[in-house]
Parts: structure tokens; sequence; C-alpha cells
């Protein structure tokens, strides 16, 4: 079987990856396990010999995902088809259910709902799909440091709260929300809390059991797995009503025959995550090194750019730019014809022509989140690659100015000197 | 890699699969294929080079199935999660825009449903949610030979009907329905109809275009490709209400990262479909004459035995026996013992004690929907297979039978004796 013109540019050595936010390369180990497991193609809700290998992989990949998320017990976690599933699945559920709620149940005259303004399409267009059909619903604003203000945040709780949903990380900045707190403040007044983890997952150390969230979301392509598959974790006793509707497969909470392969990739890389060698504990501290290497050097070595979400916790792997007089469209594009793959903002709404909405609701203008650019390092990011990528930077960042001094006329610039606006 | 105590049945040469209507094997043609395309792992939403080549793998994938459903337009194909989801996504979604419709638009005042009764239960549960949510379902019964009554059909439909759901072909009798007639009478009162043709996909020929439905849901898996993908056909001009709400893949009809990996492999096989050596047109009478021999010699070697739904067109591949006094559940777990792979009926209600609602819904008392097996064939399935599997089967029947008279004793009964009941 040959593939050479979809398949070359990812076994081209001269091509540099830094958009791991967006997805990550399928691990070797699951490369190398697809045929054999896939062979083992059996529907596990048939009770023969065909189901049984099929419902063991399940099993193990659920013991596997319910132990790296701190622990939390096999029947919390439902399988999906991806993160944006398990976000529509809560939120619409949950909407669905208050809407359908007597007097006397938990959720009866709770309408409204709290989010942030800097969270995932699927998050916020649930939002606005539930807010459309009735629901109240308070987009939290973050600071230019994309951070949420919980004075504002618990103002805005109330006995009438429903849901909040706040992610754990910004798939753009990379900034991490204090999700054991903003959970704790939401079960003071009785809401339920979701936090999307997708970006998390993986990159930091995670533990539902300790930071107490009724929901959270997870993605299996963040990871090193493949593309189409999720987590859904709901706490034990927290109501999941189904969004895709089935059989009775995940515990009567989401139908349709299980993604069986997808599941075991899934499992395989979450146990990795804990594993010598590939362990988040080991992964954190090198990648962060060396997107501090990067962040030094461009600071040092391009003018007038500046780090969004720098001052407060991060994920260690992104690295959120702003670059004055430099198309973050056009740059991406630029850098691309040299082999790098970077990012303006989140992959989902890539083609997009308007500016990153969570650069803009951090308080940047217009012109700064059109300037911006995304870089996002994974396990394989070595420093011969940023070191490649910051030269292939500095070369564009310089023509793209002189290009646009050439087009607007105004005071010269280079790509020497630091700025840390 | 070894997983030697998982795949060794799926590699065992005595074991006899006989369950296709449950899942297919995946085929071998995809096995070789999957650790090169996983390869391609880049976001297809990415607009650097590593978007592109899964952008290409979407883009021909869309157009093989497309072309296989009867050369309809690639922006008619919304690429699922599954079959479950894309029945639950038609039938949420038109309530969902229904209640929304304002006095003028095409849906307001439509609040009525009609499906049949032996539908899937993704199908049935999803229109059990909005009959609880306010939509009037009508149910409609089939006889015993498993058909719709055209006329009480046409008396149920009215200009308040929105959406008709009527599958293409049963998975537990393999019944077919008259689609082409059932969505003309559905439009001529203004209404949408939805076919599920998951099982009818790769076992008859099929054709979209001519039976003009407004919407249509497959199933990857059922035609040797991996679990986790569907299809959700949607006519132009058709309006999908997305189920899982993300960026804006599929169009804005589905959101979520493509499952790239899966959604290649249903493209693969979709267009096997009509490729020689493999197209429906050559499997559908090989694998009906097969079917059809088994049929033959089981009602002329076993006694109290009767074929459910044969008078009417089938599926080339499926055969749903009664078999008086021996329990399905209990035959099941004896040919399993033996190696055969068979089903009491769907898979997805496997471990549920009651007896197939299908059946039931058919007018088949308690104790032969108890009495009920379903043997469905495959591309892979040849003669010898077949004997093996009828050899058991009588072997078992006699066993059964026998013990059944020791605990309930009655007339003896034998395996011999045909009926034709």
């Amino acid at each position: 079987m040959q593939m050479p013109e979809k398949t070359k540019d990812f076994e081209n050595p001269t091509k540099v990856y830094l958009d791991h936010n967006a997805t990550t390369p399928v691990a070797e180990e699951i490369l190398s396990g697809l045929p054999i497991i896939a062979r083992i193609w059996g529907n596990p809700s048939s009770i023969h010999w065909a189901g049984r290998g099929p419902k063991s992989i399940l099993r193990e990949a659920r013991s596997s995902v319910a132990e790296i998320l701190g622990g939390v017990s096999s029947q919390e976690i439902i399988f999906t088809s991806g993160g944006s599933e398990s976000n529509s699945c809560v939120i619409r559920g949950i909407f669905d259910l208050q809407v359908q709620a007597k007097s006397g149940e938990k959720l009866f005259a709770r309408n409204e709902y709290i989010t942030s303004n800097v969270e995932h399409p699927s998050i916020l267009k649930s939002f606005q799909w539930i807010e459309k059909r009735g629901a109240i619903v308070h987009y939290l604003p973050v600071n230019i440091k994309g951070e949420i203000d919980l004075a504002q945040y618990q103002s805005l709780l109330s006995e009438k709260t429903a849901l909040v949903s706040i992610m754990m990380a910004n798939n753009e900045t990379g900034t991490i929300f204090p999700t054991q707190k903003l959970a704790k403040l939401a079960h003071e007044v009785g809401a339920y809390f979701h936090c999307d983890g997708v970006q998390a997952l993986g990159k930091i150390s995670l533990n539902l059991t300790k930071i107490e969230v009724d929901f959270a979301s997870f993605s299996a392509h963040k990871i090193g797995a493949m593309k189409g598959v999720g987590v859904l974790y709901a706490k034990r006793g927290s109501p999941v009503e189904p969004l895709v509707i089935g059989g009775g497969q995940e515990r009567q909470r989401r139908g349709g025959t299980e993604n069986t392969l997808g599941i075991w990739a899934l499992g395989v890389m979450a146990k990795r995550l804990s594993a010598p060698g590939f362990s988040v504990a080991e992964y954190f501290p090198k990648v962060q090194e060396l997107r501090n290497y990067f962040e030094t050097r461009v600071l040092a070595e391009v003018s007038e750019v500046k780090v969004t979400g720098s001052e407060t916790p991060r994920l260690p792997n992104t690295s959120s730019l702003v670059l004055t007089k430099v198309d973050g469209e056009v740059l991406l594009m630029s850098l691309d014809l040299m082999g790098f793959a970077v990012s303006t903002g989140a992959a989902c709404s890539s083609g997009s022509p308007e500016p990153s909405p969570v650069l803009i609701s951090m308080g940047l203008t217009r012109a700064q989140a059109q300037n911006s650019l995304r870089v996002s390092l994974g396990r394989e990011t070595n420093k011969e690659q940023i070191d490649r990528f910051i030269e292939a930077l500095k070369l564009t960042i310089v023509r793209l100015r002189n290009l646009d001094s050439e087009l607007n006329p105004s005071p010269e610039v280079t790509a020497t000197g630091a700025s840390h606006v």
C-alpha cells in the first residue's frame, strides 16, 4: 500500500510541527498496534466469542483512563467521539434536565449558567444554543493576563445556577484556571461544575478526585491517540442525559457501537502518561524549559514582540506571541512554506478571517490579535528544531515588516532589540 | 506487540462468524493500510502542511461515499461517529427545528412524527425522547410477514407530519421496506423522510438519487470498516441542526475534529462496494444462494422450525429462525462453545432478558420470540462453514429439546421432519 503524496510531509525530517494544541502525532506504539488490535473486530455488545475480546479492550481502556484521571471509578468514565461531543452532552444535557425538572428536584428553578469568554467553540456554541432556547448564560470576561475575576464569578453564582463550565487550560494562551477553587464555589451554591480538560490532559498533572469536578471532557488525539474518541467523566451521582441515543452502551449514557480501536489507543496512551520516560512529571519540566528557551530568545532577538498570558500559570508547551506589524495568517503561511507548522489560534476556527476571539476577550486590540502566533510544543520537539524555527521566524518577520513598511511608510523597524511589553 | 489472548479467536479457522448484522470483520485492505494512514495524523482544520494530507483524505472519502450512495453530492455527506449519532441527529434535530419554527416556516405547526415498531433502538428511543418533550409520535405496526400497512401509513400522514423515519431493511429479519414509495407519500404531505440504511448498505444496491429520501443514516463497521464512524446523508436543502456542537467542521453541521483514520477506512470500503470481485452485484446472489441453502437444509432437517419474514423481500444474508422448545439464549451460548457466533437479536440489546421487540411487534408470541435465532452471513462465509454450522445446530437442538422434554414431559420431538409453518 502506497500513499506517498500524503505521508511524505509527515516522514520528512525537515518539517517541524509546533502545533500540538491542534493535534499530536500518533505514537509509534499505537501505529504498530493498530493492525493487531483492529483484528479484534467483534461488537463488544455481542455475547458470543467475538464480543469478548472487544469487551475486554473496553474494560482495560476504561480502567487506564480512570486511573490517570486521579484514580476515579471506571464507572465514571464514558467514552464519546471526542471533546466536542463530551462538551455538548453536558451542556445540552443539564439544560434539558433542568427544563424537565419538577418541583423538589435539584435542577428545578435553576435556569442560569456560567462560563468564560475564552472557552473552546464547542462550549461557547453549546451555551449559545441553550441560551437561544431560554437559558440565562453569563459569560465571564478575563483580564489581559487571562485571569477570571473571582469576585465577579462569586457574584454571579446563586441558587439559580444550574451549571458552571470553565476550562482547565486555554488552548490558545495555555492559561491554567484554578479549577479546584472554581468548582468549590459552584458547589457551595449547589451548582454542577464541568471543566473542559482537553488541553490539560497529558501536559499537566491532573487529579479529578482532588479537584472534585462533576463533569470533565477529554480528547484522545491530543495525547498521541487517534481522532474520533473522547471521554466524558461524570462523577457518581451526576446526571448524564444521553446526547447520542442508541442501545444501552456506556451504561445507558451514550448509545452507539463503541469505537473499540480508538478506545484501545486512548487507553494505551492514558497508561503511558504515568509511565517512566513518558510521564507528565518528566514531560512537564523538559518541554517547559524548551518553551522558555524559545520565548527568551524571541524576546531578545525580535523587536516589538510580546508573550500573551505569561504572567499567569500556563501549560508548559504553549507560547502565544503578538508580533507588531506582522499579520499572523501571512506569517503562518510563510513559515509553512519553510516547513514549520504553527497556528494563529484554534485549528477548529482556521480559515475564519476573524482574529482570535480568545485574544480579543483578553483585551488585545484587533490589530494585536491579528498579529498573533501560537506555538505549541510536543514531546518530540527538540532544541535543534526550536533553533531552526527561531531563525526562520526572524527572517520571515524582517521580510514581512519590510513589506509592511513599503506599503505603509513609517519609522523603521528591525528584527533586533528586546521588548517585554 | 502481542495480544494473543484477545486475537486468537479471530485468527482461529475453526471459529465461524455468522453475526454480520452486528458487525463485520475489518477488511484486509484496511488492516494493512491502518499504520500508513495513521501517520497522516494532522488536524484537517489546520491550514499548514500537516492539515493538507488529512483534508485530502476527507475529500476522497466523502467523494467515494457520495458516489456509492447513488452519485449524490459530496456536500450532502456528513461524517458522524456512527449510525446511532446520525439517527439521533435527524430526529432530535427536526424536533428542535419544529419547536423553534415560526409561522410561515416549513416545520411550523407540524408536531407529528411517524416511525415503525421495528426500528433500531436509536430510532425508537430518539422518538420516545421527543415524545416525552411534546411530540406526537405514531408507531406503525408490521404484520407477521414484517410488512407495513400502506393504507394505515397514508391515514397517519397529514400536513401535521414533520418527519417520517422508516428503515431500509430490518436488522433482525432482514425485511426490506419500500423506501421509495414511503418517501414519496411523505413528500406528498410536505413531511421530511429519513431512512436508517445501516443494514442495507453493502448488502443490496442502493440509490439515494432514485429513492429521494431527505435523510439517511449509515455505519462504517457494517461494511468492513471500523467502529466509530457513520454517515448522515442530508439532501441539499434539508435542514440539519447539529447534535454535536463544536467548530465549523462538516459545513457547520457536525462539530468535533474529524475521525480521519476511520473516515479513510469507510471511504475505501465504500469504493469497494462497486469494485469487481467485491461489488454488491456480485455479493448479493452469492450470499443469497448460501443463505437459501442454509434455510432449505434447516427446514428439511430440523423439526418445528420456521423462518420469520421469508415471504417478503429480505436482505440476502439474513435468516431469522424460530425453533420451538429451544431457548434462543441457551442455543446461542451452546453454539458459542462450539465456535459459532450467532445472535438472538440486535447486538445492541444483548444481555437484555427481554425477547426481541422486533419479533414481538411482528406478532410472534413471547415464546416464539424467545425461541428465535438470527443468522447473518457475510462476504467471507463459505459453504463448508454453513455445513458445519448446520450439523452443530442440529446436534444442539436435539440436546436442548431432550433436556426440555425431561424438564417438561410432553410428546416426543426429534430433530428431523420439515416444517414450513
